[in-house]
């Protein structure tokens, strides 16, 4: 069976993944890129983009696990685009003609469309469907490789109380937002499942790995 | 002009200080003994106690800060007893005859009582007073030295908000609570007023250092 993985998801340290106030002009509200500035300095983000430079050291070995033995990502709704995305029917997505993730990707929405094919391999697929149905479809068009699950912080929560997540990769910013959507409410005692460990950069940031403890 | 710091307190990954369902025999609720395990390790710890042993490394390093250079303690209700206490006028605080302070601690009620002298250098002083009201009396009770912030959340809270603290030493515990009292809540931006810095220990836990900028 092939596993279910979480990448480079940013928190603050009091646990919101987005801020207050998302819009098309600012997708994660009023935290604006302070969660993803870690991640934009690694060598991983800089060829992402067909760049060069970036670090080398710690965040980028995390950043990198992101690609490597993946077939397919589920995404929530507000991960596709910003809010009110679904009233435009020609819309294809805040991720650009060649999307990051060059696979098929399913995004949860209780509005479905026809499928849609980007350049570099991605084709985003639209499903009105249950963390387990999603998971099912996605596993079916991994072939035989990991799907990834991208967030937002309440579709990662739905699938974590589901028990459907294998690895979580969790970047803790030294930052307080204060507002926004937080991504640990409701998982009390999530340690009784998981093997955690911490590691933090020289950049400030912490990593937390969560490793199923059934796998 | 001394110092105001906070040290060993410990969050969960959630940031609850404390559980839910604080009693006399639960003094941190649902959370147990689960927050301070670290620190029950470390060699701190133990000599604190009067016996040998314990951890000598990153966990003891931070936890040994707690008192050198500290010349009194200001603490909340919840941290002198559980909820309660104000009722039985003969109550003498949950922390023995002779309390890890051994300097004069004042507790923060809106019910004060007569000061109670201890063995070993502690004199609880009771205070109904706001924080800036309450900071001026330590420093005069602190002969000069720095005065430790004991907790619980929401006095520090109230500290940090009318910015009376100069260094904090926070550990995030790789647990998830749920329930219980916040440290987080109403800080938003602490970062741009705090110099930060966090270590990873091999324990699992967290060290997270906040520095004043304008010290």
């Amino acid at each position: 069976m092939s596993d279910v993985r979480v990448h480079n998801f940013s928190i603050s340290l009091d646990g919101f993944a987005t801020g207050a106030g998302q819009a098309p002009d600012a997708p994660f509200g009023h935290a604006g890129e302070r969660l993803h500035e870690w991640m934009f300095a690694t060598r991983f983000w800089h060829e992402m983009g067909g760049g060069r430079g970036g670090s080398g050291g710690t965040d980028n070995a995390f950043a990198a696990m992101h690609g490597p033995g993946v077939g397919a990502e589920i995404m929530g709704a507000g991960k596709f685009g910003p809010p009110g995305w679904q009233d435009d029917p020609a819309y294809k997505g805040a991720w650009g003609a060649d999307p990051p993730f060059h696979t098929p990707v399913f995004v949860l929405t209780h509005r479905p469309r026809p499928s849609i094919e980007m350049e570099g391999g991605t084709t985003f697929h639209f499903l009105d469907a249950s963390p387990a149905e999603a998971l099912k479809r996605a596993r079916e068009a991994a072939g035989g490789q990991d799907v990834r699950l991208g967030g937002g912080p309440s579709v990662i929560r739905d699938f974590l109380a589901e028990g459907l997540v294998d690895h979580m990769h969790v970047v803790q910013v030294p930052i307080v937002l204060g507002r926004g959507v937080r991504l640990w409410d409701g998982l009390e005692s999530l340690e009784e499942t998981y093997d955690i460990e911490a590691v933090s950069a020289p950049s400030g940031v912490t990593h937390l790995t969560f490793t199923a403890k059934s796998r």
